[in-house]
């Protein structure tokens, strides 16, 4: 069987350490193009110059991006790697993100539901500080094509819709072409969003944007329309990554105030196109 | 005396180690606004992507940066940094440039001039691979206004002064305002370079760019317009910095052929001031 719950979620996976310090926070920052329209301006400022330096809570995705890596080789995870997708990405931020830190991250596989067409995995990654204390913990849900149908459970559905009512916000934020090519330099070096053949090779005309970097723009276009920039009032960010995003492209992030969530959805402006459905900002109290 | 000739240029300096890997030289690239104009341009994908990365010679500046703050306490050198201007750049490259490295660097002062109304320090920094082999050397000259007048050797005169003639190739350079933000993630954390209250003080509307930045920019016109885009042709490239450039201004490089030689100046085409002048490739048979 290509796909077996109880012993994937019986595994152990090895644990790795990640350190940060403030040139990698900023280059994250700004990546998501963080400074680019409005270099000077102060509050962009706290997010790309060192002084007074914030981090955005969606950089808690980037030390622990490689726990995808881990699913190769797996007991109980036997699939084809070429067929898998990063659906979902749900980050709980227990403690605020510093400036600079050495971190332990423990991955695990959470789940394997049965979703029909494909098998639906769950990593989670715990992530701590030398000190012991947790600072967060990612979830990355990954599909894995063709490799459903094994009669497993098909946990839970998508949760956190977009009201059918306007939404309470609605923030554009202009990409730049070259964005890729500044985003992967936090980590993810995948060639598909930086060589054009490859992207040809995958079936689009020009390298697309990362899904974690989408993510990470919805992130701060909501921190700065409804949380006055306040990073550290994100609890929990959860999204489904709804479709490709081009570099160049502006995206349009709606939100909706739902007690102490804020919903989102983002879609690129040029092509009418959903990118980020199903997300959710829980905020500290 | 505040400047001892004899003194300094007898001082031993301590030697540094300093690693790279690709990502920091397509940092260094991105600084310098490479695959801003065109990400998906195969030549500019050899300055912003790993697969076939090559690394510009003006990179070699990166490393030894560092030894310029080597001059603070250093025997024969009692001046007043607040007062010190980095003026001109001279490096020589002795072997092609790896894309990752690990080097030492060791510095020395190799000569303090009189200039009148300031001392000239040359800080002269050899860098060697593992191996031992040398790398390259960097000659940055930095001026100390009011430490002139102590009756030194006024040192050489500026040369590779630019023809009369039209320029052979003319470039022009678009630059980001957000450009400074990114280029000094190479390492040049000056906050004249990113804080607008500090840019201010210093007399600027807004943070000015990296002399080195402006080095590098006009090393990539040169090696595209002229050498084909052959990083490994530059044996030696000098200049003058004559002026400041404001990040979003458009960088003009004037070239001129002369023997094995490109003569270079450049200036903003905003404000029409001279940005670099005595400039000079020397090109590799």
């Amino acid at each position: 069987m290509p796909v077996d719950p109880q012993k994937a979620m019986a595994a152990t996976m090895a644990a790795s350490t990640s350190t940060w310090s403030r040139d990698q926070v900023i280059l994250y920052h700004r990546g998501l193009g963080a400074g680019f329209e409005k270099p000077t301006d102060p509050a962009e400022l706290q997010y790309t110059y060192e002084r007074e330096l914030k981090v955005l809570p969606s950089f808690g995705v980037i030390p622990t991006f490689g726990a995808m890596g881990g699913l190769a080789g797996l007991p109980g995870i036997d699939i084809n790697f070429m067929m898998v997708l990063h659906g979902e990405q749900d980050l709980e931020i227990h403690r605020p993100i510093p400036v600079a830190a050495t971190v332990t991250n423990q991955p695990r596989i959470a789940g394997v539901y049965d979703k029909g067409k494909a098998a639906l995995i769950i990593i989670e990654v715990d992530t701590s500080l030398e000190s012991g204390e947790k600072l967060f913990t990612n979830r990355f849900s990954i599909f894995a094509r063709g490799e459903g149908g094994f009669g497993g459970d098909p946990g839970p559905k998508p949760g956190n819709a977009a009201p059918e009512r306007a939404p309470d916000a609605v923030v554009e934020t202009r990409t730049f072409p070259q964005q890729a090519l500044l985003y992967r330099l936090s980590g993810d070096k995948n060639p598909l969003h930086a060589d054009p053949e490859f992207a040809k090779l995958a079936g689009f005309d020009v390298p697309i944007l990362h899904g974690l970097c989408s993510y990470g723009i919805v992130c701060k276009a909501a921190v700065d329309a409804l949380l006055g920039g306040d990073t550290g009032r994100v609890a929990r960010y959860q999204a489904r990554f709804a479709g490709v995003f081009f570099p160049g492209e502006t995206m349009v992030t709606s939100m909706w105030q739902d007690g102490d969530r804020i919903l989102l959805s983002a879609r690129s402006k040029e092509r009418e196109a959903a990118v980020i459905s199903n997300g959710a900002i829980t905020v500290r109290a």
